[in-house]
């Protein structure tokens, strides 16, 4: 090991090359000497981890020096009423935010008590939208026109990358001379970036070709990927998803110690109203931290939490009680690729019934999207009536951090 | 054990009630049994986990079932000139994203190369904004002005909880008779929302008993709390902090493969007019990405990714190079409470020297705000330098997910 | 006259009703003279109009009293190259805004010295969109679907209403149990506000019967009318039109005082970097003094300039000197119809040679967008040569207003 | 005149020379003429107006050639309850939108009956943020600590150049190496754009001198001037002002034919979960709409009618009845300067008793502000109504444009 070591420091050998030179095990062994000796921090406990490495030094991360454990529980039984999931769930929830789990399990009692979530899937697309650079406002409005003709042209460039994926929308803006392209794919069970950015690149050179624009990058924010936006909120991204329940005064006040017309009020002045005054794209409690847990235990990616959290929560009074929503217009999931096949991501998944490729194709991935959606009312559920009861910070003081 | 699950399965032991009966371990195993029966899935390897678990089930997780396990990388030597931070470091970058760990590197070699990361913050200090109800828009505008009036008083109540935090602004909003008071605290090494929520309720008592208004929630969404926000980009939320790094041409030419004027291009086309173009509220490339994979390995809250987010990168062309920088306005961190303390995180932290309490207090969440700057410029500068260079979906047919 | 007074002070005339017993003219004043005495203040000058009234009496003004009289002045020859505009034009401009024409009339200077202003539309669409609750999520889903499904029965119901106008394109969007369908029409020469809200009607209550959603109000805020928007900014609204000029470095030099490297620091850092870091929606200089001193002299609404003012300026750099374009996503624009029809504002129209409908239909208004995307042009192109040459103070101390 | 023409023609005379020459009227009417040769259209109309010119010219409208008319109509009385307004008004609006005048009427009568809308100004600040370039990130934040250490200092500099207004309020924005820095003013009784912007000037002098960063723009859209922006809605800019009123059951029955129920409804699918949907920072119906009426009527800004229509509309359900209220973040309005001078304007000033400087300085604008959120509030009324009895397209079928 000594020897390996002295041959990093010595730039003989590179820190991410080790895995050419021996198993994945022993490199990131290695390489996590070779940490410590430059640290003087012991790592060992990154070392103890039971995943298996070899794929993932290759597909999910370079430089591996071990891994970091995330504590997991459960919330449920949580009943989902959707067009693709349809049964009664332990969601696992990956989190260091004492009381989180057992806030949603509190809504999720009160959601299978009043019989489940009734969710749906109202858009169904992953996105990549190139910018080209074009030689004047009038070439640039010419090629969109180009591209709003040759849907088909495009959507065949594309089809030569993938036989998972498949074009189905595209739209076009233009700033000046920039012409952003948004390409929309169906992905099948896959959260699809990837096989998204592939196929837009292969557009993109017909779109070249055929127009004369010139290529800037392959991702010009109008996708938009890992950063807030209301273009995704407006259109949608990954997965459009909805949730709601009824819940009648009897159960609110039950399950949630609270009342309709208090909960009600929180939610217009706090969700609403609130974030109205806050200029945000995210009108709702918490709806990042249930996303953010489950995203971490099934081996999503963390960064797409960003869009996740553009929610809106809404409750309706209703002639006996309440009627609970939430949307989550860009929630980008998968249940194939990424970090879904690490074994330990893997076994969440298959708590929820949704890993790997679904029959037909793209089934597992929007059962999963229906269950985070029905997940997410609980904790919006939750929370909402801790904020109405006034004992948010109690709950705090008891579960929580210093 | 059987036993257990018997118990919990007729009712008579609550699920989360296990680890008053037994060790955390055992009640970990005895929970994902029962949940291994339920679903009819292994989950052993969920149970293979290395870190001690008495805490964590009283402070970060309940009804734990084990543990999901993260690879983590390193990307560096990172050079960071900060006030705080102000050394080399390699940086724990916890993913599944192929490729992601291999930019970032890339990112830290032409800083390091160009001398260093100048980093700055800005403004810290934690937010938490209650709102109340009033009983007219007369009686709210009376009740803010009271507020304003009287920042010692509410400094004072807020001072008797806690001895960590203390109250450093205040500002007043109305929206008809909905009163928000976004309270900012210095929080030290602590992320510090619980620290805020408790000293927030006290002062809201305060505000209820001296006004008349009635506190409808601890939160009112102008904190904003993991929901993008303009509120936190315009006035920040936990640390404002920003980074920079000059790269002359030549380096721009032979680390990224790129040159400047196409680097300026790609910042203008995609991160400024692309997300203008968008509605966005993020004006970078891939921040998220950085902030999550430190964050993860670093037991920050994943959900706060969400303001994290809300980045702007700048190209400057400058006499014989670029001055590149990324400015975060709302980065929420601590190297104490939340995840902070599980070993393995813990051990990220203590990578780079600065886990727990800082001397003086709030230096090392200084320190590690200032660092995550630099590996978010780091990752930018890669990035944009890929863009440039036209290899984007290269790189991830190499690297990447199906 | 004091007969009248006496029966609106005993309540026996209404106000509004006085249309009904004499000709426009007179009830003009007496309602005045009516004013007069309930304020103590004279209003005689507001009776020394020119323009005829009885047509105004009844389709735009209730309770009509006189006239405001508004500066106009003219700032050209502005040279408009576009597909529905090409010519040069005298722009007119309503304003009592000091320097503003000046420095319109600067930007004309360099755009005509240049060769024209290109201009082109890239969208043409007027929008409404009903809101619908619907009895809960699943019903809300099932409602979208349908009426995705149902466009030619739709456009058939819409078409009921009007000869002018054509359902072109919808969509749908969801909020829990709220669903809102945003209708796009072709509205020919007119705004077409009232046009789309009529048929957006009959449309509705097909969609009412056949779904059994219920209608709650007809616009439901996604149109977006009179409000900032990124719906409107991402999927246009009225004309999205840009307009782009090729300025050489001594054109730059010559008539903005200016250079192009300072040219583009300025919109960068003010333009694109200062309006992401407010939390901006319009990304220009002042586009809406432009568009609004165009539409007060047309007789446009007044209320549209809010939408108009989601511009975005972009300044490549490009060899030889810059280009230098603005976009505007959501301009709504008229020549017949509205305002457009009174004596004053239709002489400006005149002077434009676009007042009335086109031939075919769309092509007046259409020009009228490409003419004000060309005047906003010249404004952004002076006052960023002003910022850039550092006179803008100055240059409001001798023009300007105290 | 003939002769003018010529010279104009011939390049010997400037058309904006002509007041150099000869009265104003004159000027005016020999541009006209020169302008009616040039483009073959009868403009005599534009001249038949009362208004006197020679201040006109000079301070309000280059090249002038005219005036356009625009029909003013009243509502009222509105019985406004406000710190600065106290009495009941008829309300001056300036439209061509048929229906609006009668709409805000009926809200009016409610409000009026209802004993009057309760108003309060919450802020009160003119702001203009110049945008600095720094050298790099520490010099940045370097530069923006000075500047928030040497408040004294500014205020001094900016007072010398005025004795109107007063800096009140320092903030510092980073993006990189550029510095915003955001004054605010107070500036009595003008709107006060000019007053702030010399004295930003000022300021920004200080600020280069002492801290060697280099003025890039007086305005860095951080102000935010005529744009739509998160940052004047969180943080005001010139008025925040808010109205509003209890109406009981019998009242909405009454006046607006609706019930509350309905109305709660309406506000809450339309003006907040519509526009969060939309991406928007305007949650109102229609504020725009009379925004824009009093500005056209009084001589104000209209391109301001942008940030005044970031309003927040709020139904809240009560004991007996509704509260409901408008927030207006961003109000900007002046009594002296600008087109308030004008003899139509002044006059519709002098109907609301604000025209002109106030007892206290200021007083007269917060009064016409109190005044105008108060009428904001009539029309939100009225069309919420009108909606929530579903004949808003029928009231268009009758009064509005084609």
């Amino acid at each position: 090991m000594d020897d390996y070591i002295q041959r990093i420091r010595d730039g003989s050998l590179k820190l991410h090359a080790l895995e050419g030179e021996m198993t994945s095990d022993d490199a990131i062994s290695v390489r996590r000497s070779f940490i410590e000796e430059e640290t003087g921090v012991s790592l060992t406990i990154l070392g103890k981890y039971a995943i298996t490495t070899e794929r993932v030094t290759k597909r999910n991360c370079e430089n591996m020096i071990g891994a970091v454990q995330v504590p997991v529980g459960v919330a449920g039984p949580l009943r989902v009423k959707g067009e693709y999931a349809d049964a009664a769930y332990y969601l696992p929830l990956a989190t260091t935010e004492g009381a989180l789990i057992a806030s949603v399990n509190r809504g999720c009692r009160a959601i299978t008590k009043a019989g489940g979530a009734e969710v749906r899937i109202h858009r169904d697309g992953m996105t990549r939208a190139p910018v080209f650079a074009c030689g004047s406002v009038p070439h640039a409005v010419e090629a969109a026109r180009w591209v709003e003709g040759h849907f088909d042209a495009l959507a065949e460039a594309a089809a030569t990358t993938t036989s998972h994926g498949r074009l189905e929308r595209i739209t076009t803006h233009i700033a000046g001379t920039s012409l952003y392209v948004r390409f929309e794919f169906f992905t099948g069970d896959a959260m699809g970036m990837n096989m998204v950015t592939i196929g837009s690149e292969k557009a993109a050179e017909v779109i070249v070709a055929e127009t004369g624009v010139r290529l800037v990058a392959l991702s010009g924010n109008l996708c938009t990927d890992k950063k807030p936006s209301a273009a995704n909120v407006v259109m949608g991204r990954g997965k459009t998803v909805a949730a709601g329940v009824f819940l009648s005064d009897a159960m609110v006040k039950e399950i949630l110690k609270a009342d309709t017309a208090s909960l009600t009020e929180v939610n217009t002045r706090k969700n609403l109203v609130g974030s109205a005054r806050a200029g945000s794209l995210g009108f709702n409690a918490h709806a990042a931290n249930v996303i953010a847990a489950v995203f971490l235990a099934c081996g999503q990616d963390p960064a797409h939490v960003v869009e996740g959290s553009n929610a809106i929560t809404t409750v309706d009074p209703v002639e006996g009680g309440v009627y609970v929503s939430v949307t989550l217009p860009s929630l980008q999931v998968g249940t194939v690729g990424g970090g879904t096949a690490i074994e330990t991501q893997q076994a969440c998944l298959k708590m929820l019934g949704v890993a790997g490729g679904g029959e037909p194709a793209g089934a597992n991935a929007r059962a999963f999207a229906e269950i985070i959606a029905a997940g997410v009312l609980a904790g919006e559920l939750s929370l909402l009536g801790a904020l109405a009861a006034g004992h948010l910070a109690r709950a705090h003081k008891k579960l929580g951090r210093g």
